[in-house]
């Protein structure tokens, strides 16, 4: 495979990339530092794209047959992908990396050994971690919760498990740490004591953050909002969900939110949505980059393609000053019919190239200016006078009466939601 | 109409109570005690069932054409209503109450005129207010919000017609005060600045709290849940959007959650679950009794008649140890096909039977233990070991690390969710 | 209002077209040819937008008082709309045009003396009608159903209302003649007969087909699907399901599909999928051009601006060689806080700039060729072989289980997604 | 494992029947001829429990490691659990009997080699096939469908597939066959000839009649409707589709529907609703007694618990006089966290006491007669007079129109759904 290179808008090769140029520079800062691009070991390296309907379509077994020859086939594959790919950054769970052993014991230090297979490949290539993660959900064991499971001793694993990941981001330069709740949530009421199981979960959070602090992880923690899928509710739902936790209790200054496109619209809301309330509350950390069908019920991960969606990602991005610890990860995979490793790369490449081209159409908008104006204009009455007092705390529900019953006219000025709609629409395509 | 009495299960008269037994004892405390039934002003008196597709189909001007005439002669109907319903408590919006008048001055002296006449009513009947609230979405004005309008002044009216509604409510003697944020959402984010317009309305909340608490209010101040509709996000999405919301702005001493089941289900949530979500947060306040649809995507305010539902709901109530300043008020209006005054009563009638059901069942599940007993058992293992150091926060990640390498066997219970749902069936059908 | 212009790509007047150019030629017909946009007289001349929260926030009564004048008045405000627009069609409901009156036979004449109007507005401006229908819907008589009424009375009152639409219809020149089945559905299986519903729906089309065509009508009888709103289940659900009716009952040869796309992702499937499948039947029929929020559960009808969705619109519609009696028809309103005028004018640039675009990039799809040429070379295998004999009807199971015993390999190719979905993007941003 | 018994309402035995008792008689016949009760293979012996996040936490190797020794234990067992669960049916693929082997002569081989084995068992048992069915679309080969599948050596791989599962199906006594369109849909239109593949899906659906018929086959064939899962769109989307694409290709006096209930829910619709749509086409054929949760958008497959649900199901099939070559299957897995086999025992006696008191309370409300009185008396109109003619084609619109006109008052009767609910709930708990 040949790496792929910038081709620019006029280019007809599905094999180039059209929007993404790294090094071409927007506010400021070059694209690659905007979007920090990751791979996700799981759906790219790991996974045969079998559905519950069907086997794997696409072999993942990098011709090796037992396990930690695999485990380092896949490395040695992943990093070429990235090479080719102009990707920087990675994401994984403990086990994409290594594979189960027999006992607690064996798993972990398997994972051990591939910590410095990669360690040694990113000193190879320059590629970089973005965050690390624990998979405390596919082993049968965790069932019924990892850090909400029934059962202390399954919780005491999780915690084994969430300690060696924590310590494999802080070995390989990781700046993220992150949460997915797999399980943590529930399939009925009938069984389950929530009150218990949600503040088990604050518990191992609190444990985890004050383990990694004294290891002497930097880095942000992410917790990743999804509704339901795998349980029928998770207990992270959504972003607002997620910030109430944290800060109930006492975990908003050393976590962040990871935002996932799909996950948004299984919740009910926009991604733009999700991103626009953990930015106004100062925790949006990173961005799970990748698409759903929002006729489908479920969690499609498929590459993201749409521009509208990647413009309004990005809009939010810039208005919140870049992602920092964070990055944008490629939660996506190729459809189960896309079974060659040339899909692989073109997923990939339309994902870069719709954010890449996301990007430049936000930054167009911020310079156009109009959209922006109109808002700041549509507030002005809480500028000055009344409003600004409202707006300090310095009135009462009695002062407000009296003025209100003195108010000659009210102005309701349209909120001109066609005409916002129509600069978006000039400024894509023009 | 003559008065509804309860006959009893095997009664086969539709206009006759089967399971609502006013003085039944159920707990220590009779059903009306725990039940606490409440006419909703707006649907019963008010809506003429049109929809957006068609006028309405039942006429409700009571004969009257003067606008202060219609009003009275709508609270003696509803009077006479709840009377021959044995309903104790009612809830109103001001606008359900009086009319409009030309300006906001004319408006409020209405509402006052009109919370006199109600007041007598009340001391003739012996029927109490269990909530007020102010209509701050269905006036032009409010188009984009209220408390979360643009324009100050709106903010400014907004808070004019709640110090009226908190007044109104106060010398009526109701328990709650009830916010449900009508137009407080957005359309599209392209005009809206949501950090403003959130933090307004906490604002708004903190001015309303402060003026009931200095006028004398003793009750409680309930937020009530609804994700979509009539905006396309509400801000109050769901139970712990607005818990998250609530202690972040320090609301949450005297603010607790009036939860409608089909405000529930939009969101994506069980009734059952929004219920336990404030339950164990301490912040039950009051119930919307209704039902909604699940295949379709709005609001459809249907009597409750799901017993399975019901039931839920009534499991939740004791365990929470009932409601206090709150109620079950039935936010349910009848079918726009069921265009008489009879179709009413028995959207009523079939409305409390159910709930009277099902805090029967919700009894007998509770008395049978094994479902209690289940869930108890389910978590032992943190009473005790290593479990009890994780509850009561005596233990780290290093500790449980080294812990869980120790284990020997991992047990997974069995959820025995169908076992479960084996004995709900039996003890419903028995 | 001056006239609105087409002023090109790199306009940023939102008062001018930017894409669409009516003489523009585009496969060898002008654009308004091909998309004969046609104004919605309910939603542009009558609608308040209020909701079932709130009244309307923009009077409609153009300065008169009595029912007649406003009737004028909005006819002509109506053309002087279109005429600035370049809008060529209108589209109405009997019930849009002139007011009720007291009895069925005034409102009747209402009618016709509203039609004598219109025809003189037609004739000075060159302005045509392109579908009329009757509203048997917004009516209380109508509330269970009008041709699925329970009353026979009321199904001859919707046959008079239908007679009358179809003579209005002819009288002003109109092509197409709509039935959407406004409450042809119900609320519960519990009270309706849907046998009896479903014969008699279809005795209404046989017999409005009939008159209609001795009536001298020589255009198309359209069906408009919509799944849900305002009954819970409508009879014409989906394409498909309108489809295999009107075959069942020998209608498919009058009859062809009125596809609307928010209707159709309320039916959970693509707008694409709808005009796709009325396509292959021979029975695309008319559009109603508008656009849903995918995270709602109703029906919005918000003025089209996604470019992709009207992308593959037209790409349907250009594979199918055009609509013949039918128009895209602006089923869509401005939102509520739309509240100007101005506001209703860029909302048809809008939505008329979107399918400009649309078509546009389809024109481009198709002469770029890898997409129809990945399609048909993905099928190859049915052109010659054993799988021109399946086509051609010419093999059976046995033949074919022998043929399968043999084959030595099995090629499954990749359904390159990815791909595809960037050489979209390439073709619509470039 | 004790065989279950009947032991009543009263009894609280989870692991004994409170309402199925085979013999006891309803309208006639017993309750095991009109529920005709089937085991479903592939969840209940073959499923591992596993879902896209994790591994399965059931092993169902049965102790033996060849495939074949497996595949003969599986059946030892499964004739073992329906003896003890007094269940007379079974229903498989092809690929739940036997395992695949190295070519496809291989695996149908090893087809017929477990028929024989199985045609053993049932002459042991009395047990017997109530259908079988071949599964094309778990083998990668299917990723793009089956009978519409891009190539026509697919094509006709699933043709010998079928051939071979008709066989069994005649060799073993089965009286249904059914479709189910695993992958016969599409994930993109990008990539599909819609038009061609419903061709071929009908060409493939002719050719098995044909050749069934040939063979011997007296049962019915059944299409099971499913709209979406695992393809974005399944052609067989719900019962009016299918209806309509068999009468368009002349398959509709061969081929029934099997409606599941969850298929129902996913697609927008009530179980009872695709149950009635069936019947009122006489092509009501057999069910898939299973559950979904409506809060999720995909096929969750339950053990029903609804009595509601069951109660709709079975007054359906009792006014179309009962399932003749169908019966009721299981197409139910015990939950991911019911690691037990007995679990799954308690998944079926939920699911069977289920359907026995759903056809417990369909009598009564039948013999209750006050909802058929209902709605018989609501379309009365169409007795007599102007309502006969209508019925009975002899009228037309002009006379309706005239008719109309005469009309001195509408009656406009209320629907009265409130009082229909409560009678449902009155005569489901007394």
């Amino acid at each position: 495979m040949k790496p792929i290179e910038f081709e620019g808008v006029k280019s007809k090769n599905t094999m180039a990339f059209r929007h993404y140029n790294p090094t071409e520079m927007i506010q400021g800062k070059s694209m690659k530092e905007h979007l920090k691009f990751a791979m996700s070991y799981w759906h790219t390296l790991c996974s045969g794209l079998c559905d519950m309907f069907g086997e794997g379509t696409l072999e993942k077994t990098y011709g090796k047959h037992a396990p930690m020859d695999i485990a380092r086939a896949k490395a040695d594959f992943g990093f070429e992908f990235m090479k080719n790919l102009k990707i920087e950054y990675y994401c994984f769970h403990d086990t994409d990396i290594a594979p189960k052993g027999d006992t607690l014991g064996e798993t972990l230090e398997n994972v051990g050994v591939m910590v410095e297979y990669l360690a040694v490949k990113q000193k190879q290539t320059g590629i970089k971690l973005l965050w690390g993660t624990a998979d405390a959900f596919s082993d049968k064991m965790f069932m019924a919760g990892a850090a909400t499971s029934p059962s202390a001793d399954i919780f005491a694993v999780t915690a084994a498990k969430i300690k060696t990941a924590i310590d494999a981001t802080i070995k390989l330069g990781g700046t993220g740490y992150v949460f997915w709740g797999g399980r943590e949530g529930y399939d009925t009421l009938l069984n389950t004591d929530m009150e218990l199981e949600l503040n088990n979960l604050a518990r191992m959070l609190t444990m985890a953050r004050d383990y990694g602090r004294k290891a002497g992880f930097k880095g942000d923690f992410f917790i990743e909002p999804k509704p339901k899928e795998p349980t029928k509710h998770q207990y992270d739902f959504d972003t607002a969900t997620c910030i109430g936790f944290l800060k109930a209790h006492g975990l908003d200054k050393d976590f962040k939110l990871n935002i996932e496109a799909n996950h948004a619209t299984l919740a009910g809301h926009t991604f733009r949505h999700e991103i626009a309330t953990a930015r106004i509350n100062n925790m949006l950390g990173s961005i799970d980059a990748n698409q759903g069908d929002m006729l489908l019920g479920w969690d499609t991960d498929q590459f993201p393609s749409d521009i509208y969606e990647a413009t309004y990602c990005m809009l939010e991005l810039l208005k919140a000053g870049g992602l920092k610890n964070g990055g944008l990860n490629f939660d996506a995979k190729a459809r189960r019919q896309s079974n060659t490793i040339k899909d692989l790369y073109q997923g990939y490449i339309l994902g870069m190239d719709t954010y890449a081209l996301g990007i430049k159409i936000a930054d167009r908008i911020i310079k156009d200016g109009r959209i922006d104006d109109f808002v700041a204009n549509r507030y002005k009455s809480y500028k000055s006078g009344i409003g600004q007092k409202i707006v300090k705390g310095e009135t009462n529900i009695e002062e407000l009466t009296k003025y209100a019953l003195d108010i000659k006219h009210i102005t309701v000025e349209s909120g001109k939601q066609e005409y916002l709609e129509s600069i978006i629409n000039q400024l894509m395509f023009c």
